[in-house]
Parts: structure tokens; C-alpha cells; sequence
């Protein structure tokens, strides 16, 4: 594995010196936040995916939009790599400093500018993690839906495009962000949108920089849209003879046009790997786990057609509940899930695969997936977002084993064509990163990725802004 | 009002010749489909902004992707501007050929190529309207959402960002393109995006050319999304003592979490308006015109509360039905306000604003700009897609009146500083076109701005692509 992550940095371009002006520069200004130690950098040098770790030359730690500005405008003059950095938790090597440079750890930017219940809205700076933000609401009313499952920060979810288990009814970081704080490669301070819900004035800024991994400009506030706690939430479980049945199931409700707010698959082995982690009883067979959010009558409605969809597919043992205890319980498990599985293999790392189909494709997508995994012999758990037609295979993998890199890069590569081929992406919420490079142009075609290297090279012409991520 | 046109015109460059080797080069790959005379072009050179007609050099008719990425291709090699033409729809002088140059009428290709309805998305031609997929889903138990009134092509709802009355449920252009096919100015095909209803592959070129008004590239075809036909729609009409009593029955109805359809404000000149041109016999006092989709149940729970919301508020004679024949009736009506408003003073033109404010905002925008309307003695109707916070101000101008022209202009520019001073937009769906340009920065400041100009510059280096819009 080691030659892997190895080879990736060699594709990602070579590593630049820290020029001594901007050590100095960034000293002097930030002084005790600007740190060189092998510790910091090595805890910056890494992010939640298999890669090694590749550590920055130096981190420093803003407090404001004007020194991030300050940063970017001194590394710009000389060509210096920066690297936004918040919970760490990227999983295609996002933060990796593959070049050096320096690592801009934005965590202390973690002010909750404004809350805005009645207008839906909150002001954050980029540190600011989802569960900070929820703990913050919780007496207002209203909540932020996007849940990826770690607690990520806001400004990392902006740059991945982040999404999670609400997607399906409340959208990606795509639909619930309004606007946007960021600083461009030279320094300057740009403001994308107003406050209104919906504009027609001119290029839309705040949606070329949601996903662009950092890679365009540094956020570093972001307007994120709240929306109504439900009057009414219920958690439904329901059992299936096999897989197929279980996504049937999914793509028929979301045809039906119910209003579900999660709909999770969990394939048997996540339910195995669930009830080791989280000491839980489940069923070790494919199982949905969903979420109705409206008023009593309508989660009443609703679980009850989930129910009649989940019958006529062979689902058995449906429950559902409004019990808060019971829902936390349930996905707290579901967050678990990445760990559980985990330690499948104590020692081992996970290396997730991320595609996303058509709905009407999903089941035939995961099926064929199921049975090259069978025949790879690799261990692994497929659990995903089905209602947005999006899954993932968490390969278990030894450190150590080339050979089963390997195995899983080559199981990887056919299930992205396979989505591809299906009309789908190689991936649809964890970002291009160093992993996923070499599919753009399968994916999207030439022409389009030329359009994309040249949005790059006007807006970051001297490539500092995470270089080596999303292309070469 | 002519010279007013006129200084838009010069403000907007310099008429440029149509080059000898594009009208040869057009003539003979086109043949019947260019087309150089007066009435064509004049046909052309006009939308529904009350602008004078300023024509283009020559109007060709593409059947293809290929026939417009040969059109552009060619153009560019002379630096010959190209502007794309829907329905002639467009409201802030989008279609004006200011700089001379080739108008590229999609209007044929107009073929609907596929629609999924199980799937929920449909693959359109540019020049397919919205009412003419409509019409094709009809027996499909799916819509497409976004309804701005005129019969717009898709490929012009797209370039504008369009949205309409169902866009606080359904969202607007924004929310409802899959992916788009579109043509550099240099000629290149490509494709952004895929099926899949979510994706992190990378910068977000779908969201980059929606709402560019086709200064950035010519979108051929789209991939919308659909919505279930929901099982029960109604209708409801709540009058109401004054429009602030609306605007705040609005407001909380979208604090409260109602997920209702539409909700429009109509103002007691509006209704006038409407009785005059629709024959009907509607109160003549402020209105809230609303549509509730769900089941039985939901839609009657959503009809009762809303009711509530507007009795609380002094809201009176509170109707709801779901008698199709009723429903179709009145939004006809609400859908001919333009007109209806334009023969209040027959012989004239509507000079219409398109603020957008932030919900908490709205009533207090309302209020000053009625008093500001009142003050400035323009006849006018104030209506509005309020559960977005978005109004249009419909002033009937005297098009002979220079007087008239600047009070409008005069008013205007109040209500966009009012607006923008609100956290609003100038624009909340018809674009900026010609007349919302010098706006521009007041509303994203001037870093914003310039990294617009960056990327226009890169994507359209010869400035072919509808010059003069958007910025100078």
C-alpha cells in the first residue's frame, strides 16, 4: 500500500519548497499559530482514507476571513501550496499535502455567526462542525439536515459536496447552502449570493465552489438553509429475504413519491458487523433502515405505504416507531457503521467506494456488484443511501497486502465503469480527491474536463490551492 | 424610451459587421434554415422587456448540436457574436442583438428525446416549451415543475434561472436540471453531469451555465427531473384587509412548515386587472392565491392550517376546492397578470421589477415599496411568488414618455437598493440581461464581479457569446 499512496503523490506533481518569505511571513503574523512540529503535521498529513500519510510543511490556524486572505496572498506571491484543513474526516486523501505547502487549519473558525429560525437560515464560519450546529438549534425549531455521518465541518461538506442519509428528502450541501464567504488564490475576499432564497443575478459562484475541493478558493462562511424539526419523526426497520428486495423496495417507495427522509440499506454483513460494534439484536439479514418526518397522520400514512412496498417485496418483521430512544439508538449504529466494519479485521483500514446510479438502475448495479465481490473474495460490507441511488462497498483491507490493494483497486475500477456505464458517477458524495482523478474524463468526457482545468487556471494560475486534487 | 434603448445599446458595445465568410459559411450549411430578412430578424431582435427591437444580422435555424457547435465554431474564428432564441419570453432584453451577429433560433429542436417517469427525468431539446412536455407527460403520472408563466423553452429557463408560481415546493431551474449538453464558443460539445441524482465529480459546470443567459455557452439539450402527479391538489383563495395582512399569512405559513405548492400575492389593482381581462367576479382586495399537493388527508390538513394562518391575520372569505375546472381557472387567470396588467392603459408597455428578499423581509419591502409606488403616481400591479420572497412591480408605461420611462427607471433602482440593503437580489428570476448590469455590484461587490468577468473571459475569449449581457 505504501507504493500506492506513493504513486499517488508522484502523479499529484512533485513536492515545492517552503519558500523561507513565506515561513517567515506566516510566523511573524500568526506566531504561536504557526506550527511546525512532525506531530501537527503528520494529524494534518491525513485524512479517514487508506492513504498514507503526507504530511504539510507547516499549519497554520486563522481566526478570520482577513487572515486567511493574509495567507493565501503571501503563498500566491510565491507559489506555495495551501490546503484547507477542518475535521479531517475527507475520505479520498483530500488533505493529503502532496506538493508541501501549508495546511490551513480552520477549526478555530467555529463561530455560529447568526441563527435565523423563522427565515431558515444560519450564518457559521468554516469550522463550524453539523453537530455543533444541531446542539446550537436544538431549542429553535428547526434543525441542518446534511449528514454524512461524521461530524464534519461546514466548510468541509461545502468542499465535498458532502450529502448523507437526509439527502433523499432535504438535498446535498447543493441544495442547502445559500451563499458563500470564500478568498480567491490571491487573497481577495468575494461574497457569492444574497440571503434570498432564489436569484437570477449573474454567474452562480456559490455552486462552482460547493464540491470544488478546495481547489478554486478557501471558504471560510458559509449561509446554510434550516429546516422545520418535523411535528412527527418515526424510524421504521424492516427485514429482507435478499438484498434485491430490500432496493426494490427503496426505488418503489421513492417512485410512489413518498416524502421518506432516510432510507438506508444495510446489506447482512453491516447488520453483522452492526452487532458486534454497537451490541445490538438486529436480524442479520438485508435490511432498510428509514425515517418519516410530517405531521402524526402523515408519518402514520407514510410508514404504512412503506410497509404495503416492503410486503409486496418479501420484507418480513416491518416495525416502525416514534420513540426518540429507540431512533437514536438505531442510527446511532447506522453512523457506526464505518467503524463496525472496520473491525471486521482489527488492524486493517477501509476503502470505500462511493457510486451512485439512476435509481431505476440501482438494483441491477448493486446486484452485478455483489457478485464480483463474491468472486474477489475481498471482506466487505455494502451498505448506502438508496434512495439516492447511491452506495457503498467498504472494502476491509490489510495494510500490509499489496496484493489485496491491489484486488480492491481493480474491484473499484470495474464498479465505477459498471455506474458509469449505467449513466451514473464514480462518486456522489465523497469528492474526486487523489482517488478518483482518473475517472473524470470517463465519466464527464474530455471537452468538459478541459472546461473544468481551465476554470482552474484562471482562478488559481500559479495552482497553490490544493494542488494534485481533482486533476493532475 | 427610444433613447433610453438607444443608451443601453451603446452601453453594451459597439454593433460589430457581420464578417463576408460567416454569412457564406452559414448560407451554405444552412440554406433555407438562414434567413437574412427584415421581418425575421426584426422578429428576432425583441422579448417581452420594453426595449426597442435592435435586430441581428442574420437568424439560422439548427436542427443539431453539431449545426450549433458548427455555428459557433465558425462564429468565433471572426469574433461574430451569437445570441440563442427560445420564445422570445425573455423579460430584461436578453435577445437583443446589441452588437449585431448571428441570432441562433432553436425553436426546432424541440424534440422530447426520452422521459423516464419511473426514473423522474425527462431529455429535452433547448427549444422544447414547458407546456409542450407537459402535454407529452400527461398520461405519465409526472410533471416538470417549473412554471414561469409564458410558455418559455427549457434552454431559455435554463439560461435565465428561471422559476415561477411552484417554486417554493418544487424550486426553480436551479433545483430541477439533471445535466446539461451545451456548446463552447469555441465549438466544443460538452456534457455536464450525469443520471444520477447526486455526484461530487468535480466542479459543478451544470449550475455554472444555468442562469449564465447564454453568455458562457449554448445549452442544446437538459435533463430535468419530474415530479409525481401528487394524488389530490386544491386551490385555495384567502382575501384579505390590506397586503401586508397577506404578505405576513405568507411568511408564517412558510415558517410553520407548510409544504405548500404555490403562493401568490395578488394586490387589489392585480385582481382589478384580472376581472377586467378574465372576465371574472373576484373580490377586488388583496389575495393570496394557493395550491396544496399531497394525499386527501394532507392536502385538507394543509388547507385548515393555512386557513388558520389567514383568519389570524385578518384574512376573510377563505374558499378551497379541488374541482380541476376551478384550479384551471384560476391560474389561467393568475398566469395572464402580464397582459392582464398591460391593458389597464392600453397602447402601453409593462416595465416589470423582479426584487427578492429574504421571508423575514418581505413584508416590510412590500409596505415601503407600495408607499414608494404610491408616492412616484405610476399605475401599476404589485404581485408575487411571496412564498420566496420574490415580487414584480408591473408598471404600465407610456413607451412615448420620457418622463414616464425615467419615473419607472427612477422607482426601479429604489427598489433594487431597497431590496439588496435587505440581504435581496435584484433579480429574483428574470435574469440580468441588459437592465439589471449596473446593479450588479451593489449586489456581490466588486471581487465577486471581476471573478464572473475571470470566467466569461476564459470560456468566451472573443466575447461571442450574447455580448453586452450580464456585464459590459
Amino acid at each position: 500500500m505504501a507504493s500506492t499512496s506513493a504513486a499517488g503523490a508522484v502523479v499529484a506533481g512533485v513536492r515545492r519548497p517552503l519558500a523561507p518569505a513565506v515561513a517567515a511571513g506566516l510566523s511573524e503574523r500568526f506566531a504561536e499559530r504557526y506550527v511546525t512540529s512532525t506531530a501537527v503535521r503528520e494529524h494534518h498529513g491525513r485524512d479517514e482514507s487508506a492513504f498514507d500519510v503526507t504530511p504539510p510543511d507547516a499549519v497554520v490556524y486563522p481566526l478570520t476571513t482577513e487572515e486567511v486572505a493574509f495567507v493565501l496572498a503571501l503563498a500566491n506571491r510565491h507559489s506555495v501550496p495551501v490546503i484547507a484543513y477542518g475535521a479531517g474526516s475527507s475520505l479520498e486523501g483530500q488533505l493529503l499535502a502532496v506538493q508541501g505547502g501549508v495546511c490551513l487549519d480552520l477549526s478555530r473558525m467555529n463561530n455560529i455567526l447568526e441563527v435565523d429560525a423563522a427565515e431558515g437560515i444560519a450564518v457559521v464560519e468554516a469550522g463550524v462542525t453539523r453537530k455543533q450546529l444541531n446542539e446550537r438549534l436544538r431549542q429553535e425549531g428547526v434543525f441542518f439536515s446534511v449528514d454524512p455521518g461524521a461530524d464534519a465541518t461546514i466548510g468541509g461538506m461545502v468542499a465535498t459536496r458532502a450529502s448523507g442519509t437526509n439527502a433523499v428528502r432535504y438535498g446535498t450541501m447543493r441544495e442547502n447552502v445559500l451563499s458563500l464567504t470564500a478568498v480567491t488564490a490571491s487573497g481577495e475576499i468575494i461574497h457569492t449570493g444574497t440571503r434570498a432564497r432564489k436569484s437570477s443575478a449573474g454567474y452562480d459562484l456559490t455552486h462552482l465552489l460547493i464540491g470544488s475541493e478546495g481547489t478554486l478558493a478557501i471558504v471560510t462562511e458559509a449561509v446554510v438553509k434550516l429546516r422545520p424539526v418535523p411535528e412527527a419523526s418515526s424510524v421504521a426497520v424492516g427485514h429482507f429475504p435478499d438484498v434485491d428486495a430490500a432496493v426494490r423496495t427503496a426505488s418503489e417507495i421513492i417512485q410512489f413519491g413518498l416524502p421518506i427522509a432516510r432510507c438506508e440499506l444495510l446489506d447482512e454483513m453491516t447488520v453483522v458487523a452492526l452487532n458486534r460494534h454497537s451490541k445490538l439484536t438486529l436480524l442479520e439479514r438485508p435490511m432498510l433502515l428509514m425515517e418519516f418526518h410530517g405531521s402524526e397522520t402523515s408519518v402514520a400514512e407514510q410508514a404504512t405505504a412503506a410497509e404495503e412496498i416492503a410486503k409486496q417485496n418479501g420484507g418480513e418483521d416491518f416495525r416502525w416507531t416514534q420513540l426518540p430512544e429507540e431512533r437514536t439508538k438505531l442510527w446511532s449504529a447506522r453512523h457506526n457503521a464505518y467503524f463496525a466494519t472496520m473491525q471486521l479485521r482489527p488492524g486493517c483500514r477501509v476503502f470505500s467506494t462511493d457510486a451512485c446510479v439512476p435509481m431505476s438502475k440501482l438494483a441491477q448495479c448493486i446486484a452485478e456488484t455483489r457478485t464480483d465481490l463474491s468472486a474477489s473474495g475481498l471482506t466487505a460490507t455494502v451498505l448506502g443511501h438508496v434512495g439516492d441511488g447511491n452506495f457503498h462497498v467498504s472494502l476491509v483491507i490489510d495494510p500490509t497486502s499489496q496484493k489485496e490493494w491491489q484486488l480492491a483497486e481493480a474491484f473499484n475500477e470495474r464498479l465505477v465503469h459498471r455506474a458509469i456505464a449505467m449513466g451514473g458517477t464514480c462518486t456522489g458524495e465523497h469528492g474526486v480527491g487523489l482517488h478518483k482523478k482518473r475517472f473524470l474524463e470517463a465519466e464527464h468526457g474530455k471537452p468538459a474536463v478541459d472546461v473544468m482545468r481551465a476554470l482552474k487556471r484562471t482562478l488559481d494560475p500559479n495552482n497553490i490551492l490544493n494542488p494534485g486534487k481533482i486533476f493532475d
